[in-house]
């Protein structure tokens, strides 16, 4: 039988389509506010899965407008209730569902700080999108199974429309425009070759670099949601400085490779790994030695790191089933989560 | 026979002692150059164990002055070239060795840019030295255990200094002026009690939230490096939407709160895990269901939290013997790793 988990990860290219049609004069405008701004700084407000959405458009947005972006612990408004300076920031705040009081608290701060505020959010009306200046439904559709995947990928689509109309960075733009076609080769994937090396390990990493760092985060929480494995993730520089201790003979390791201006170092450390005796799979053709993950070459090296994401997806939702589980209903998980 | 790691754990105190006295010239010349530039926001710059020191200097600058601090991928500058806009930012770097080529790269490109840079690092001459406007020597003394902890402590206790110098605020100043008392009794505590409870798992979460997440960071990198286990660390909020998949029965979880806002929720959840049959240790009186472990009441809750990390150094150093380790050479680390 079909999981609901499966049929959302199908619609992912569609659920791209959707947003980038139906969303396009607010994303122009959200664009535009940024440009007039020209904020020296940004913030990001997030949890869980939309937390790894916000990492990866905290790496676009460095290297596409060289402006540093802050991750902000929601903590800090709704605990520490610490005065934030942001009059010459802008923010943006993730949340599928809308409501959690932490990431509504420090939105709010924002806004009333004379921050632009983006709401990126799969619900409208919500607490988090009145909480904004400018609030982005990323019609993501319904999405029922726990682990988010639709809502994952359109809240990194609508950052990065966002960004090109921003930028006006004619590059970015076409490859926003093509990435529901991209979105639709990617689905097509199979990874489960990693699956045979997966054998009894309860823990593994998943590595990546600069935006493909956000996706292997977002991939090791999957893990963690659906498979019950203990999978983490780790920029691939800074899994060599202390957390390498752990990879030794058949530790698994999944790296995921974009095609940008790191992955030569990635695809060595990878090659590094598996010489000494780990399990690593890799979506580089510049392994020599580490087994080669399929993926698809998108033309832009940030919609080519989310692309990642796709057969990643599918795999996991497999591996869950293969291992008796329901993907659709970890346990110990509900679909919506508020903190404090 | 007493390991290197024990004897450098036992000097912390000391070191802290000696940083204060010694560098309190460079510590209020850098504290006064913050607060000449007031930055709109500041930038951290580090790898491993000094990342972990980053990020609690984030939360005390966040809490205490209300600018965002942006955690940087070093890769930005050393892979990606990223033209930073940081010319109204401050920039902290942190590298114990002072050489990793990617750290050196990032704070250059800072200290180009117009940011007033401080390094805080362990070796003087060195290249991230040469790299900042205000090179602090942290004077932990000679580290020889690959698992840094002399180093770590005192990397924080130079950036509270210079926080205390650059904000003027008098209870930061005097808590900061009182940590080696603190760290002193912080050193004696005893929490073996958590050890009889790891049993067989290999797997564990270390829980934080603000400043107590920068220890848990670090905490679960010492797990790793000294003992062959998989720790991860969360912050108390954010395990709840996701990752809390893994806390099933009798999974390890350690919980590190310290007198602060924070301190009732991180109890709760604590508590909240305990009720689901996981195994939890917490350093706080207010929990019920979770065991309590030892802690020391330093008066300050940013200096509360640094302290918390003391016990636990006695604690994994300990625990790696007990596993057949050498915590003074962990397989498959070396003392420098240097990353592009």
């Amino acid at each position: 039988m079909q999981t609901n988990m499966r049929r959302e990860i199908d619609e992912i290219p569609e659920a791209a389509a959707r947003l980038l049609e139906r969303s396009a004069t607010r994303l122009a405008q959200a664009g535009a506010a940024l440009r007039a701004k020209d904020p020296a700084f940004l913030v990001t407000i997030a949890r869980g899965s939309s937390d790894h959405a916000a990492l990866f458009l905290k790496y676009a947005i460095e290297l596409t407008t060289g402006r540093p972006v802050a991750s902000l612990g929601p903590s800090l408004a709704s605990i520490y209730g610490a005065d934030l300076k942001l009059g010459g920031a802008a923010a943006i705040a993730i949340s599928q569902s809308g409501k959690s009081p932490d990431i509504v608290a420090m939105a709010e701060a924002a806004t009333r700080a004379g921050a632009v505020s983006i709401a990126l959010t799969n619900t409208l009306p919500s607490p988090i999108a009145e909480a904004c200046t400018h609030p982005l439904d990323i019609l993501a559709g319904p999405e029922i199974a726990v682990a988010a995947t639709k809502s994952y990928v359109n809240s990194i689509v609508a950052g990065l429309a966002v960004l090109g109309e921003w930028t006006g960075d004619a590059t970015l733009k076409h490859a926003v425009a093509d990435l529901p076609n991209q979105l639709a080769k990617a689905v097509k994937l199979d990874w489960q070759d990693f699956a045979g090396d997966l054998a009894e390990a309860e823990s593994l990493y998943v590595l990546g670099r600069g935006p493909a760092l956000a996706i292997a985060s977002e991939a090791a929480l999957k893990f963690k949601e659906t498979s019950g494995m203990h999978a983490e993730a780790y920029s691939a520089a800074e899994v060599l400085h202390g957390p390498v201790a752990l990879v030794g003979h058949r530790f698994p390791v999944l790296v995921l490779a974009a095609r940008d201006a790191a992955e030569a170092s990635v695809a060595d450390i990878a090659d590094g790994m598996s010489a000494k005796g780990a399990v690593v799979h890799v979506t580089s053709a510049r392994a020599g030695k580490a087994k080669r993950l399929p993926f698809v070459e998108t033309g832009h090296p940030l919609t080519d790191a989310l692309a990642l994401i796709l057969p990643f997806y599918g795999f996991v939702e497999a591996w869950s089933r293969s291992r008796g589980l329901n993907p659709d209903a970890p346990e110990n998980l509900k679909k919506v989560t508020e903190t404090r």
